[in-house]
């Protein structure tokens, strides 16, 4: 890596000079592959979709901690960091929601590239926005994790008192109640989180991952 | 971790235990303290900003790859993975060049938040914008470096044809053409891309994060 901006300005045509400088350097920036033998497993999405109330973020975050604990590279997106952050500018309407669910995903590739095992925990109600968000992601890395709850379950639990305020109107398009949800037909895990607690539903997805090859 | 989703149905009221589940659950999740512990440096953006042709994609790739090298979490946004993917969906209106802006800043922030050290590499003329990203970022994990290079010698560089077409009249909005490039009062760091090679240039910058103690 011994190229100069200003190296053979006079003896170089400067345009081809820069297309080699291109040549040279893709040889040399950290690749996926890289990241993933430095860090020791493959990167990839664990993609948690279910109801409010399911406990999909819970789960995420468990899963995370259990995989962090072994030594992975992994970060969690959820409503906490991006509904205020990055898709703060967006609101509930049918547009809107796809585009939500679309910068998700897009992030989500940044840190698939990046090397790290991202866990992701929306609603994500529309089977066709979790399939845009597949198709995005290179293959074997977009792994679906259904939390299957009844909503009566959900809306008995409501920690955020979500449910209680879409009965009452105060909340339209609510998932569940006023929007459907539309269960995915072949997720590669469901974890039925009216049965199961967080600590066996967590293990289960390690399980899968340590099956599949995903953390060695 | 031992809450399980319908444990004490019978006995707890159910908002109390959700409440208390998440109490529980906050001190659980990992942190960006807990990251930056086990990856062994701290985690902030590099933000390079610089005409178009000054290096910033090239030096900021370089900078990564030694601190990859080094053993830290390293990641880079640029046009390549961001243009194309997340912001596909924007122009190049004052409004769309905001919205790019934001929107990077937005990831580099949840890039730092999972304990990595994030490179990117986009021309952000407008102090405002640097300004709102620096804002965004915690104190000290916000980190400018002005890469400077006179406009002329871009134009000759021009490695991507984009000046020469902007001549042309074909690309309208042009950063040092037809469009401002607000230069950076107070840059962390400095690179003149005119004078100092790529090498030179990114051991300036390791130098600075090491003395910085950013790297312990």
């Amino acid at each position: 890596m011994s190229f100069r901006f200003r190296a053979h300005r006079v003896t170089l045509n400067f345009k081809n000079m820069a297309k080699s400088e291109n040549i040279v350097w893709h040889e040399q920036i950290i690749k996926r592959e890289n990241r993933e033998a430095i860090y020791g497993h493959k990167s990839f999405v664990l993609w948690f979709t279910g109801l409010s109330g399911s406990g999909k973020s819970t789960l995420a975050l468990e899963v995370e901690r259990k995989l962090f604990e072994k030594g992975c590279k992994t970060y969690t997106l959820d409503g906490d960091n991006i509904r205020h952050g990055l898709n703060k500018n967006l609101g509930f309407s049918p547009d809107d929601r796809v585009e939500n669910i679309r910068r998700i995903s897009e992030v989500a590739k940044l840190f698939v590239d990046a090397g790290i095992i991202v866990c992701t925990a929306f609603i994500s109600p529309y089977k066709n926005d979790r399939k845009a968000a597949r198709d995005l992601i290179d293959d074997g890395r977009f792994i679906e994790v259904f939390v299957k709850c009844p909503v009566e379950e959900c809306e008995k639990r409501d920690p955020k008192g979500l449910y209680k305020r879409a009965r009452e109107g105060k909340i339209t398009n609510f998932t569940g109640i006023s929007a459907p949800y539309e269960p995915p037909e072949k997720p590669e895990i469901t974890i039925d989180s009216f049965k199961e607690s967080v600590e066996i539903g967590a293990e289960k997805i390690i399980e899968y991952l340590s099956e599949k090859g995903y953390l060695s």
